[in-house]
Parts: structure tokens; sequence; C-alpha cells
């Protein structure tokens, strides 16, 4: 039995390394009592005391430390900063911030005063995402689940590569993946599938699988001396098809854009022609990258016209699904993704429209080896093979990551805790608020209709300041179309409301421009922890903070 | 003023937002006085309750809910998961840990009880990597300042693309960026930098640098028409070089391989060879990736001659220090990495000698621009120019990710707390560490060294059992090189250790193979919170698996 006298801790099961224990008995055998301070590694304390390990603070100081931490950070990140009676932002020009916060890395270590005071600091100037009136990205609020999921990865630390290292996680990963593909609609969820860091990998991942399926010489020998590959995506599709396309050695060029509709859907009949054009031109169209949900307005794109045309022209159909995913769980909205298991890929963002915490991404693939066999490299230092389990759970090294933090286990302790059907009844409340909000935002004249109808909880409008109001929609739009200094005016709108509401810090919505448009607001629901109320509310702010403009 | 009465809460500077409160007065103003709860999205209640906001559970629910959770993580995870006197994993095989615990996603919500059992079940099966005796990858240990970091990251849940969404850590990133190149020795830490998801992230982000340096044009063509671009690292660079040049389009056999010395370290006149033959059939050799800590012996390339070659031949260089970049911050060692002011562009992972959580990765580039030029894709929706600030704060446009999760806020708690001089301190302790092991196992007849005088914390040897054992090094040297049987058998000796430490629980230490030497174990030292006791420890926790072998 070890040689101590401080049981605070039982182990289970740990009769044989009690044994190792007892076998030794000289000046080793007292290293195994030290207590546990001793795992950490080098602290504040002065320089000169380093050295010597009795002089490291205790575990009680450590804890006491977390402790203190812990409480701040649940206090003040979490619960005030979740309150509808906070603010969401308190806003420092950079200049102002970089005075404020003692950014500083200095020669000497901190007290622990002065890191709380550091630590306050961080929390008091950062947006609070997690804030019911952030509506200014494609994620938001905070799932306690999810939290608690992320805090006890950051616990446990796990580099997800092998079974080895993380055996947890890697099942883990396997059975959230199985399960997304079988809502994709992948027979008994057969395919393949990975987390990734963040919706522009998976798409670049997309790419890759696409390349590779139909030139698998382009892992070897690369680009050098194939014909011109070309892809397509819709104008509305996110950014990064077109730059994941430039780091794969594709070229922006050479993804070519297909017109969406005054809907944001892509338009087949210009895909078709645009294949045609390119096949004319020698080149090689392989993909088409459709989007489940656009960045901007939330459009879906036509996905079964979509596969019929990759069908015919043997291209690979990728859907972006980033944003508009979560809709798959949900018997009333999942029909704006019909034909989605057609698809060779997908990209799914259990982040955005699930809530789960930053970041959790993933790529879903038809294919059951094309992960692998575009991706590995077979690394004898890691992926041993002469192991004494089975190395099939080594997925790691379809990833092109190698060491790689577990984004897995958040969004399976938040699906285990809600149910499948609590997904799907916090997807059906938040197209619910959006649909509440735009019927709302419809009969007051202060607002104006970006995207009549919108498909997903995307919901954008101009707010027009009385000084720029008309008598109705369709002089509005008259005017709009034809006055260009009152485009010119309301242009500058968004950024007037923006910067008011940002520096007053009552809510974030983001503005930008589509197409023609001048600059509006998009709203853009994720959270099911807002009601009617809040619409009203979020409403009511626009109306405010437009007044006098 | 808010109408209702939970004064609870104080808010610093809410002043203007009370007068927002108040000025609203029918049923929206009520919405203002819920609860925290409110914000948070669905939850685990029965399905038919979730409707109705008021049944779903309070403030003080979820505050119990997290603070068990939390007090389980502490205890379980990190303060007896990292204790000498717990085993560092509890291995099941896949199939077994299958049954045990309970994976499955239902369609229904679990209890609050039965996802504390999930949790601890989570930790009990996962790979205490915080361990002391957890050796096994290029990270390890816990750090308390790092894990403080980590969870205040995960309480502000930020996306690092826009000052907007993410001051602090934009900031943040930009302070320690600028820190970490004038370690590299860049005049006044000139020069540009992100933070990646890993180092493969990186060496790939390197190669795309350095592509878009000479080949500008890649961007929007892509490679097609472009001469055969190639690249060089030695044998023994991490598997990503190739991996990367691969998913860039480069294709792995243009990834040429430099020879390695005795040492591992890359020959520079076989590079040189390498870059004419090259160049006379016709490629156009374009950088040279070098390493700085190798992933498996740990040997430094000599950077100032290959700093040459790529100065004479026009070649960007590359230096892949995500292993040994710590060593930078240490008077005392540095030296190992003499030159690498040279280099055009390094990769460097705090999260590995620097024990930074999971993950922490660099990447740092001695040009101002070339990130921003090769990358940005200037998205309208996200990085809108006519902001109310300085929209060069809006740095996520020089990243391929869009979303991205914070990793600067623990490195920059962790540098705050122990100063520059404590993580100079943390590296000459794991230095002296790794040398003492070093010098132990010499004296032991039971170990044979595989590669003499280390440079970095990388020990690789042979653990002889007896059977094997030879009555002096060159005795064992002369048997292993022309006793084909013999080095069989000292092949399977590694991986049998394994299983039985595994099994048991008491360490994780990794074995492979190198050139020709069969199966040997790699010690890897990162934690400062071990000492001489512990390498004594290890080493006969080694003697007691190597018995009756």
């Amino acid at each position: 039995m070890p040689a101590n006298g401080q049981g605070e801790i039982n182990v289970d099961e740990s009769e044989s390394y009690s044994d190792t224990l007892a076998s030794s008995e000289d000046e080793e055998a007292a290293c195994l009592s030290r207590t546990i301070e001793r795992s950490f590694t080098t602290t504040t304390l002065p320089a000169d005391k380093l050295a010597t390990i009795e002089s490291l603070p205790s575990k009680r100081d450590h804890e006491a430390f977390f402790r203190e931490c812990i409480d701040i950070m649940l206090r003040e990140a979490i619960f005030e900063g979740t309150s509808r009676r906070t603010k969401v932002l308190d806003f420092k020009q950079p200049e102002t911030l970089l005075k404020l916060l003692d950014f500083d890395l200095k020669a000497q270590p901190s007290s622990h005063s002065d890191l709380i005071k550091s630590l306050k600091d961080v929390i008091k100037y950062s947006v609070k995402t997690g804030h019911p009136y952030f509506v200014n990205q494609l994620f938001s609020s905070v799932d306690p689940y999810g939290f608690v999921g992320q805090m006890l990865t950051d616990a446990l630390n796990p580099s997800a590569y092998t079974y080895e290292v993380a055996p947890v996680v890697i099942l883990m990963e396997e059975t959230v993946l199985r399960e997304m593909r079988q809502i994709v609609g992948w027979p008994n969820g057969e395919g393949d599938g990975i987390f990734c860091p963040g919706g522009s990998m998976a798409n670049g991942y997309a790419i890759s699988c696409a390349r590779h399926y139909y030139f698998p010489e382009v892992k070897t020998k690369g680009l050098h001396g194939l014909p011109k590959l070309v892809l397509f995506t819709s104008e509305d599709a996110h950014y990064s098809i077109k730059k994941l396309a430039s780091f794969l050695g594709l070229g922006t060029e050479n993804v070519h854009l297909v017109n969406t509709n005054s809907q944001g859907k892509m338009d087949p009949d210009h895909l078709e022609q645009l294949i045609n054009t390119s096949l004319e031109n020698g080149e090689r169209p392989f993909m088409v990258s459709s989007t489940a949900g656009t960045t901007v307005i939330g459009a879906f794109d036509p996905i079964e016209k979509l596969a019929d045309i990759c069908k015919k022209n043997n291209m690979w159909l990728h859907v972006d699904a980033a944003w508009g995913g979560g809709a798959l769980i949900s018997k009333k909205h999942r029909n704006l993704l019909k034909g989605i298991e057609r698809a060779d890929s997908v990209t799914w963002n259990p982040h955005k429209l699930l809530t789960a915490p930053q970041q959790c991404s993933t790529l879903l693939v038809k294919h059951k080896n094309v992960l692998s066999e575009a991706h590995s490299a077979n690394a004898a230092y890691l992926f041993q093979k002469d192991k004494f389990y089975d190395t099939q759970y080594d997925t790691g090294d379809k990833h092109i990551q190698c060491g790689r933090k577990a984004d897995v286990l958040k969004f399976w302790f938040m699906w285990k805790a809600k149910g499948t059907s609590g997904l799907e009844q916090h997807i059906d409340k938040v197209f619910e608020n959006a649909q509440y909000f735009y019927e709302n935002i419809k009969q007051r004249p202060e607002f104006q209709i970006v995207i009549p109808e919108p498909e997903c909880t995307n919901i954008c409008f101009w707010y027009v300041p009385e000084s720029l109001r008309m008598n109705s929609t369709e002089e509005f739009l008259d005017k709009l179309q034809n006055d260009g200094e009152y485009k010119e005016k309301l242009h500058r709108v968004a950024p007037k409301i923006k910067e008011k509401m940002m520096t007053e810090g009552t809510m974030m919505v983001t503005y930008q421009t589509y197409k023609e448009k001048p600059n509006f607001f998009r709203m853009v629901f994720q959270s099911s922890g807002l009601d009617k109320n809040d619409m009203l509310h979020l409403i009511q702010e626009f109306e405010r903070l437009g007044q006098g403009l």
C-alpha cells in the first residue's frame, strides 16, 4: 500500500497499481505520496522559489483560485452576461480598450489578485455573445449543457486522433456523426464524417473529397498537368467556397458563380448553361456546391434539381448546410432541404441553428472511404499498426489536422440532455420566433422587407427613418429603384443605427448590402430562449434607435 | 427604472440602458424583468412543457447543476485525475467501452441525474492527459492558469473574426503574436501572424504564403498552367508537410525529402543537390520547410545553413518549430534555433512545450501583408468597410476559417500569470528533467539509447528485456545490425510493454520505429510539474513492466 497518510482520494480498481507502488521502497516510493499540486506546471511564485517544489502553491491554493475564477465567470459572463437587464457589450474604440485593459505581457509573474482583475476586465469588455439580444451572427446564446460539455472537454484536454489517447471522444464522434448521417437520410447512417474547425474548413474538405473522387492522382501528383478543374456555386453562397478553392490550388476564378433568383436560390437553368460553357471551354466541371440556408438571406437551393444536373454530368453534389442543417431535425421544416439525401457531402454546423458552443462543425460524406483515401498519410509514429486494439478506431488520419480539439463532447452532452425531440422543439421555436418577428415588422411603416417570405430564420429589412419614409411599400421600392440619392441616404442609415446600438450596448444586429440593395439589417434567430416579447422588444429597440435620423 | 423587484444584479454604467427600459411601459416592458434562465435554450423538461417558458428550470436549477458538474470535473478530472496516486487511464477495448458508457442518442431528454452519471463515466474512461505519467504525445499536463483561460473562453464564446464581436480577443492576439515575433527575433516584432487549429494547419498556411509570395496568381487562377512547384523538407519532418501540400493541390510527390544525419538533422548538402536536380528537371523549387524539434527524436535542423541556401535560390524558408519553439523563450536553450530570425515563417505551438491547453498553435510570418493577400476574400456581409471603428482590427479575413474559436486567451492568461521569466524557468526545468532521465537510463543495462546526446526533451530508447540483453552497448548494436531475428524480437517488445502499461494504466509512453530501427520508446517531457523523483519512477516502471518478457 502507498506510503502516506493522505487517504482522501479513493480510486476504483487501483489494486494492481497499488501493488506497483508497494514494490518501491526507497526515495522513489516517496514521490508517490506527493500531493496533487505537483502535477501542475510552474506558477506565479517569485522566480527564486520556483525550483523548490515545496514552495509551490498547494492544491488548496489552486482550488481556491479556480473556484474564485469560476464564480466570477459564472456570475459575470454567464448569468449577468446573458441577463436582459444588462448590456450586450460595453463598446470601446480599440485605442481606448488598449489603455483600459492591461494586455501587455511582462517579464515578471502577476499576483492572483491582478489576474482576477484581468479576468474581470476581459469579461467586462467582451461582447456577451450569449445575451438574448446578441443577434449579430450565425451563432448565439448559451446552452447550459453545451457549456458543461465544453468545460468537460477542457478538463480532459484530449486530442482527437487515436483511440489510445481519446477513447471516449472517438466513439462519441462515430455515434454523433452516424446519427447525423441518418438524419440526412443516408441508409443506416452509412458513410463517413469528421468534425472540423468551422464550416469553411468543412467546405474545403468537401472540395478536396470531390476532387479526389474524380482525380485521385491529385494526392500524389498535384494539379500539375491536369485539365482545369472547375466547380460551381451560387452568387449567394458563403465566401469560403472561393476561399478554400483558392487554398486548394484551384483558384477563385475557377469557381463559377451561378445566378440566384429573387429568393436567393440557385437557378438550375443557369447552372446547366454554365456547365455547358465550361465543357465547351475544355474545363472539367467536377462539383456543385449548393447552399441550404444562405448566409445573408437564408435561402435554400433546389437540391433535387441540382442533384439531377450533377447526376447527368457526373459531378459531386455538396450541400453547404452549415447554417440551415439544423432544420433537418424538425419534421415541420426539414422539407426545406428536400433531396439532401442525394448529396455526396453535407456541411452541417451544430454551433449555428442548434446552438452548440463554438465551435462545432461537421462534414458528412456519403462515400465511406473517400475522406481517408484523400487525406491519410499513415504516419508511423502515431498510427502504429501493431497496437493491441482494433486500429480502425484511430480515426485521426482522415483529417488534415493532427492534434485536434474534441468538438463533439459538448454537442453529444446537449443531445443527451434534450433528446432529439428537444432539439426539434428548439428548431420549431426559433422558426416561430422569426415568423412572428417578420409578420410584425411587415405591419409597421418604419420597416421595409428586403426578402419577402423568408425561408429560414434570417429576417432582412430596412429601417426607414421618418425623413425617408414613404406612404407605401410600392412607393418605397419605386424610390429605391429610381432615386440614387434616396438609395444612398438609406444606405447610410444602417451603419448609423449600428453605431448607436453598439455604443449604447442594447443589442447587436448586423447589416450588409445584397446585390444592388443598399445596407439593410439581418436579424438571425438561433436561441429558443427568446420569445414573442423579445421579438417585440427588438422591434421597439430599432424604433428607438432610429428616431431622429 | 425596470419594473421588477429582483435587484440582485448590479450592472455598471447601465444608466442609458435603464433609461431605455424605462421608456417602454406596456407588455414589452414586462419582458425585461424576466429572470436569467430565459436566455438559455430548450432544456430537459418533458416535451409538452417546453413551450411554456414559466416551466423552464430556474436560474437556481441551472446554477446548481452547473456547480455540481464543475465540482465533479474539478475533483475527478483535474485533481484526482492528475494525482500520482491514480491511474492515467482505465483502458477498455472499444467493444467493451461501447457497452459501459451509454453513448446512444435518444429521442427523449435525460434527467439531470442521468447526465451526471454520463459525465462521471466520460471522465472515468477518458485518458487523463494531465496526469504526470501521461508522457505519450507532444502535449501533457494541466496548467491551472491555462485551464482558467480556457474556461473563460468558453464562458464568453467569441468568434475571432471581427473587432465588433471579439474586441478583447482581437487585441490579445495582436499582443501575443507581436511578442512571439519579437522572441523569434524579428525587429520590433514586425510581421504578421495567426492562431490556427493545430500545427498541421499552420504548416499548410506557411506553404500557402510561400506559394502566394512567388506566384500570387495562384489565388485567382489556381495551379493550372504553372510550372511544377516543389518544396523540400527532411525525411524526419512532420507528416503534415506532405499532407497539406497534397491538400493545397501540390501533391505529396512534389515534396522532396532531404536526408537527415544520424542526429536527425537535415543535410544541407543533400538539400542543395535535390534543388539542383529539381531545377534540371524543370521544376520550380519555392520553399524549404525545416524543423526545429522533430516529432520523434527532437532534432533541430541547421537553420543558418538552410537560410543561406534559400537566399541563394530565392526560396521561402519555413521553420516548423511547433514542438521546439518553446525553447526560444530560454536564454539557455534558444541557441538550438540559431538563425530562426532569417526564416520567412515559423510554426510555433504554445500547447506543446509551453503546455497551453489544446489547442494553441500559431503561424508567424515575417512579411507583413502576405497572409492577408493570400487569403482575404473581403466578404461584404462580415467585413463591412463602413463601420464606425478602424476596420484594420477586423483581422479575420487573413484566415481560411470564418468562425474561429479564440485560442489566444488561455495562453495570454498563462503568460500574464507566470511572466516571461516563469515560462523560461518552465522550459529550463523540462530540459533538465529530460537530461536527468537520459543520463540515468544510460547507466542501466536494461536500456539502450536510440539517439545519443538528444537535443530536445525527446528521449528515445529501447527497453531490452533480460532474454535479449547483451553485455555491452557495442555488442547490442552489433547484434541489432546483423541479427535479423534478434531485431524482430526486440521490435515486438515495445508493443507488449505498451499493452501492459495501458491495461494497468500506470503510465503512457509512445513507441515507434525510425529509419531502420525497430520499435523503441520515446519519452517526451513538457511538464515542469515533474521532477527527478518522477524520472526515477518512470524508469522503474519500465523495469517493472519489462520483467519476464
